[in-house]
């Protein structure tokens, strides 16, 4: 198949639509984005890529990262995590409290802010340098330097009053092992790491290659743990809308409130998506109808 | 791969194992089957079949036959279904009518107790003799003669008030068209179906073969429906355990209260287990192990 | 003090104003009242007795009957009712479906409908003719000959949906010994009833003077069971609201969708007042703002 | 009526009883507190006056300060406060996220806790010195010297995830005007002040006195105020069981979960009660048992 054709079609039959939705406003470096930015990145594990738009800038992949920060999680404690976040798709909005409480302190996944932020706390219990060692994952992953954005850390800090309550939730249901303000230094971190189309695309690659990193053959996790997280991915990997991408994409992926999306087909290739106006779930308006009709188009989805 | 050995051997390693969990008892018919009744039949597309114990004896499939009525339903009246039901995991257990609250009378997905109500009341709208040409859609799909039970049908009836305050409060949000009593009997009669493992393998081959049915090619569905109507039950198809299935078994499928898990590959095999002791989340205790073990031993998850 | 003017001056304010809200348009015997309708009845257990505007018109007092179902049942079975309905506010509105599952099937009130519900399946429990039993009770409270309105009791059956998935979701529960249509039925013609703000405000003066008929000394329930029922008004009387009333006119009270508001100051006094506009609460817009008017102005309140 | 006697008699009958329930444990201080502790405070506003049991020991009284806090704020703003909390029950514990979720951000009254947050942050944006302040007004409400435990107020504060939750996700809706942090810190001072029975009895007096101290006849509150300000306690001064002990003491209170009770009949007289286990809803189980023994004997309910 002609993928650099079928692409492009795609990107300018998307393109030339009025750009719907909405920024994320509720810090700076989101809200002032241009809005326009639009970008694809296409990558086979057999090597052949295909970048188009704005594919080589770099934006905020926000909620993506938390697939990194799970991944190094599971690699260290394995099945432990169960015990402190579930694998069930959570039905309410992304940050919902009444779900935490319902569910007596335990995430309903690890997709969830709530579930993140455990698994931020697992982080700090099992590593020294939980930050450094944590983007020291991303940048294995992605084959080259990745950072943290600071400013963005920042602004997501002085405004993350939410995030604080369900911290301090998980920590009164005794789900946090370190201090609130500690989980959350990290978590706000790994919201603020930015990476381009390329990058994100090629940083999923041991996702869809079993476990192991294309460049080296290292494994970052097991088969069954790879097979398991995209799993996941499928169930949870777009808050309330995790449905509605299953069933019109049909592939395992992740979304983030920069705009950002990443979907694989395991053992054949991944795609990043990058538009920032949001539809009303949060998920980006552009990046859903991209990956929807290319799943459509070529067939590939995994159902 | 020898499949017979293979699934022997998980056949006996389950069965050596306690029998834990609980019948259904809600009704006389499910709450007095043998127990220990266990039976598996896995059919590839390729004519290959493999029948493990009570493969071949009959038992009542219950929610399992939602996806047979969610399938009629969607051939006839396309994306229009989705004004009326969605296709986003109900995060809550399968009758709830607090989600149906929340929700304002659009149930979460088709096969939540609610949205099969909506889908039989479709049925009603759409078809002659909804009763009958459901039946025969069954029947075509499983290629040989399928009956509704009648004493399960009366039997769901005369204790089934959880399902009769669905039915009132989707007539009271003006989602059903028909007589609250004329859609409940469709209902009742769709949970009442009984078939082997091996009828229920052979019946879901059409979701497997891209919507047509093996044996004379006949589309039942387009392909762009069966890769929605698997992705769908993915995401939905096992009550509030989806997520588990999804992430332990990684194939899209269906359980019901009468202990009956169907499973499916995409273009390789459809796979039914039946024990009758279900799980806390009301899934078939055995089934579910069965399914884990088969596709971590074959590696065959769609992930 | 001169009640007489003090009243005419809180209705002539309150008419003057217009004439907001909404009138309850479910049924259409409640849709066509003529919305500018306005009367007040308040009656001294000394005999004084002052009535205003339409106070001899009769209209629909709807939700107020629950208050004499309840009397009936509380004096045939006594506490025994607290094992099937409880006394606490319920928080959200007055037909929740939510609030009953949250509470596996026990109503939070016996004012809410789904406590009205079980409260009725008592009354066809414990009585030989409960349709005609109920009456004659209300019109030994009424002192006069009161009446079902057959009509109104067949528009609410004929779009009860909501009260039949509450009695259906009750019975599953099993909190209901009777049929669901026949409980229905009692609950439909429960509210139907007919009165005049004076009748209205007669027939509560037993709760007024410690469970005895003024007329005749005649006992309908004991001192503690009337103590405990005006406070169970207080808090349960106003659906969501209340809080509110009990906050701005500080008197127990009863509503109806018809408009109609009951209110009692013990040893004292009863007032009734009808205006068929709601507010969003479903309670009477000017009926409220005469009340708290009354209360203020007056200091008779019981706080 | 002879109270003194009155008052033994329900002392001992109930001193003999089983001392049933559980102590409060989150902070050690409650959790070490003698169980056996009892007494009683009654005080008339023409002087009568009647201890029994331990009436002159200092207890915590934890929430009970929330009607101070809510004096002290109404007494400043006037009925802007009902822009930021309302004047409902809850329905629900007494810490509810959900609730507050339910409610985007405005708590249901200023007696549970997210209620009593924004009344802090309140005092904080209206007074000078809020903490020391506060206290004075407690001191003119008592007539003599009452401090802050500052060893219960940082317990309070080590182990406050839970209202750290709900003050940061007050704080996310906008809610709060302080930061957090200052916000707690009143409000934890303020659940950290102890009095006797016999010291909060008296305190209560304004409240029984139409607003004003009987002391000097300085006003704390408009009688407007006070007398909404007793209807609040009735609705909503239990938590989830203000429905209960309206239903059955038939008084506005306060409980608090150091044991201690408060109730009042307007214009006659104050009565605290303490004994520190608690029922399952958090109120002392003895305190319940002796109003409502108490209103009961002496037909003293409002109702």
């Amino acid at each position: 198949m002609d993928y650099q054709n079928l692409l492009e079609n795609i990107y300018y039959q998307v393109k030339n639509q009025p750009n719907k939705g909405e920024l994320a406003t509720y810090i700076p470096e989101l809200a002032r984005i241009n809005p326009d930015k639009f970008g694809i990145s296409l990558q086979f594990l057999d090597g052949q890529s295909y970048n188009i738009g704005d594919a080589q800038e770099k934006f905020s992949i926000q909620s993506i990262a938390k697939v990194f920060a799970f991944s190094l999680a599971i690699s260290l404690v394995g099945k432990e995590i169960f015990k402190r976040v579930g694998v069930e798709p959570s039905g309410n909005s992304f940050n919902s409290l009444v779900q935490l409480e319902y569910e007596k302190g335990v995430p309903r996944n690890p997709f969830i802010n709530a579930g993140a932020i455990v698994v931020a706390d697992i982080l700090i219990s099992n590593l020294k340098n939980p930050k450094e060692e944590l983007l020291l994952f991303i940048q294995k992953a992605a084959g080259k330097k990745i950072e943290y954005n600071l400013q963005v850390a920042q602004s997501e800090k002085s405004t993350g009053f939410r995030n604080a309550a369900l911290a301090n939730m998980l920590k009164s249901y005794g789900n946090l092992e370190n201090d609130v303000e500690n989980v959350l230094d990290i978590y706000f971190h790994l919201c603020s790491i930015s990476m381009t189309c390329e990058e994100l695309a090629t940083s999923f690659k041991y996702l869809c290659n079993g476990g192991k990193l294309i460049t080296s053959d290292e494994r970052l996790l097991t088969l069954s743990q790879t097979k398991r997280l995209n799993a996941l991915m499928q169930t949870c990997g777009f808050y309330d809308e995790a449905g509605e991408f299953t069933y019109k994409v049909g592939l395992p992926g992740k979304s983030g409130v920069g705009g950002g999306i990443i979907a694989l087909y395991p053992e054949k290739f991944t795609i990043a998506v990058w538009s920032p106006k949001l539809n009303v779930k949060g998920n980006s308006l552009r990046g859903m109808k991209v990956l929807e009709q290319f799943t459509t188009d070529s067939q590939l989805s995994i159902f």
